[in-house]
């Protein structure tokens, strides 16, 4: 019998950089498929930020928390190996949940096929939960119009960088927030947008009053951590703040502090967070609203790919400290 | 040639209590009316936290900041002593931004009569800022649905304490938040709600376990301060909060920070902070609204009645520090 290569949750995680005793790699059976089932062999992984969440132990959080002992999860890309499902033939791609593990076991519920012409990197770059979570986001979350100011947060990131196209497409004054040079030179030199400020090195207030001197009048709040507190004095009446992810604090032992909220008051401002979860349901409507983007050339990527399923487990550490340039992945 | 006394604000006040040096009290002659103008006896002046803030030099918020030199603003009740105006008669009762003076000269703009039957106290605690203020935020920001579970700060005050009784009346959970144990008996034995916290006493987190063991659906937000960071954690998936004051933070040298955002995207919670300037034009739907609310004996009130003009500037004080038992005014 052949064995493949699984990662199961050994514990949760403390404060601080994610150790490798935290996972438990495992030598599974390959199994055959029963009726009705199919056989995926994953050939890339995704991590997203938000895998962070699912491994503390917050029952109340959006979703349950992975269990310790279970394999982690994460989405994923796949090819179908043997079918018993009438619905997928050999060779089908498929993406879905399918966690850190090299074979995947499934009746088809929650996967869906990855149509022909589009790569595995753009699949889980821009029409999986990254492009899905702009888009909700943006368009249905901080609903921009044309002229409108917008800041985005970790803005080199996956969603993030997603998030500004779209608006840069739409008409927006676009400006992008990223921990390093290089990440602010491709968002503006690759992505179009119209200003960058390097969180790390650069006067937050005085860039924000020299990049959007109409003020702000959307945030997309990707990372949290300083930009918040600017963020408040540059708003516009009005404004609208998309809460989508804070992974600067993910793994902090101690949570930073927000900012006051007189100026949600002053200024009337509306803070939204959301997480996709809820929003399965519309994910047609928000692939077709994504697609015409991408079809006319406005959604540039690119991906950060990791080789092996071990991987994944340095990969999570990188999300924390923005070590990746781009979607973060795992070729298996 | 007969005087009377108006106040002027004399400086920018400093954070901390509000010195008599902030104002001067300044003697005028009493004007005649003319062509097309009234003069206004004040009888009544509304004090209301939101005052505290107009005096700021803050020329980016909701509405202008009172000029240096000029009659502090403020909302207030009074008779027509003179009129050559054909909408008003001599001895009409009206309502509007008169000022700390009085004597008001005036063309009738953004004066409203007050109906037979409604007293001074009633219609500056009920129909005017507190209550317009208490339906649009709960109505139209916070969007109660029976059966949920509110919780008010400042909810012995003018705001709060009509917010709660509309809650109740609407068949909510209701649990108010105040700073002294008076406030908090007499908002559960006389207004009727479900539970009280005295946030300077009582173990807040626990409190709030013990009266919303359901969890909290709306915060109603007039005060900021501690209860910020435990409501947070007791909020329930899809939670509003609606922030209409933050009065502890407003003499402030150093405003407090704010609970950290996560807890936001794990209860995908809205975060919506409103002021009335923005809803004058709904204030006929507004009263509609409040009026039955009244007729049926559900809104009670309490005036808390200084004397004399110049007892407004320690009234101010008064509500900084929540001295003040029930709605505060001034009493000429």
């Amino acid at each position: 019998m052949s064995t493949y290569t699984a990662i199961t949750l050994a514990q949760r995680p403390e404060p601080g950089p994610i150790g490798r005793e935290t996972f438990n790699v495992v030598q599974k059976v390959v199994p055959s498929a029963g009726p009705g089932e199919i056989i995926v062999s994953q050939t890339y992984m995704s991590l997203d930020p938000a895998m962070i969440g699912w491994m503390s132990g917050d029952t109340k959080s959006y979703i349950p928390p992975v269990e310790v002992g279970a394999v982690m999860r994460s989405s994923g890309l796949g090819e179908v190996i043997e079918s018993n499902h009438p619905d997928f033939a050999l060779g089908d791609r498929v993406m879905g949940m399918m966690g850190w593990t090299e074979y995947f076991v499934s009746t088809g519920q929650g996967l869906n096929k990855v149509p022909a012409g589009i790569t595995p990197e753009q699949a889980l770059s821009v029409f999986a939960l990254p492009g899905l979570t702009a888009t909700q986001g943006l368009f249905n979350v901080a609903k921009p119009k044309s002229g409108e100011t917008i800041v985005v947060s970790g803005a080199a990131g996956s969603v993030g960088s997603i998030v500004g196209q779209l608006a840069k497409a739409d008409g927006l004054h676009v400006i992008g927030v990223a921990g390093d040079d290089e990440k602010c030179q491709w968002i503006v030199d690759e992505l179009g947008f119209d200003g960058a400020i390097n969180y790390k090195t650069d006067d937050i207030d005085a860039k924000l009053s020299e990049l959007a001197p109409k003020g702000v009048d959307i945030f997309f709040e990707n990372t949290g951590g300083a930009i918040q507190q600017h963020i408040f004095e540059h708003m516009n009446a009005h404004g609208r703040i998309a809460v989508c992810g804070m992974i600067s604090d993910y793994a902090a032992s101690t949570p930073s502090a927000g900012p006051n909220w007189i100026p949600i008051i002053k200024k009337r401002l509306i803070i939204q967070g959301f997480t996709m979860p809820d929003h399965y349901a519309k994910v047609p409507d928000l692939l077709a609203k994504l697609t015409p983007y991408v079809m006319q050339g406005k959604i540039k990527y690119r991906a950060h790919v990791l080789e092996g399923i071990e991987s994944a487990i340095d990969g999570l550490n990188m999300l924390l400290t923005g070590a990746n340039k781009g979607k973060l992945m795992v070729k298996l």
